[in-house]
């Protein structure tokens, strides 16, 4: 499964385990919701900045979000 | 100590790992030499597609390349 797919459905994941919306997301990151989205469905190639930004606000460590079978 | 900078220093410390030069990776990867330098630099703000890229060709996962007290 390509890159972008596997770090979307991660991100996603993660956000649900925390029960936070999107919208919720978008406001405490500053990072456009549209943005989010299309980084959920695999649609955007995501840079380092804005992952980390994303993952230290639904409340992980990058350590964490990539300790994961799909990044193996 | 800002992403970027700890991004590249983890890519170049696993690439001296594998004893592998900046050349190297660059013919392997097919990813810009220059660019290399400056991601290992703290320079670029690398996307997903392409740290994917490099981290496979130096001969790690993304899951190893974040295993890492810098990305805690």
């Amino acid at each position: 499964m390509d890159i972008k797919d596997r770090v979307g459905q991660r991100l996603k994941a993660l956000r649900k385990e925390r029960e936070m919306t999107q919208e919720k997301l978008s406001f405490e990151s500053d990072v456009d919701k549209t943005y989010i989205s299309e980084v959920e469905n695999g649609k955007r190639n995501i840079s380092m900045v804005n992952l980390e930004k994303l993952v230290l606000t639904i409340g992980y460590s990058l350590k964490e979000f990539f300790d994961d079978e799909s990044f193996r």
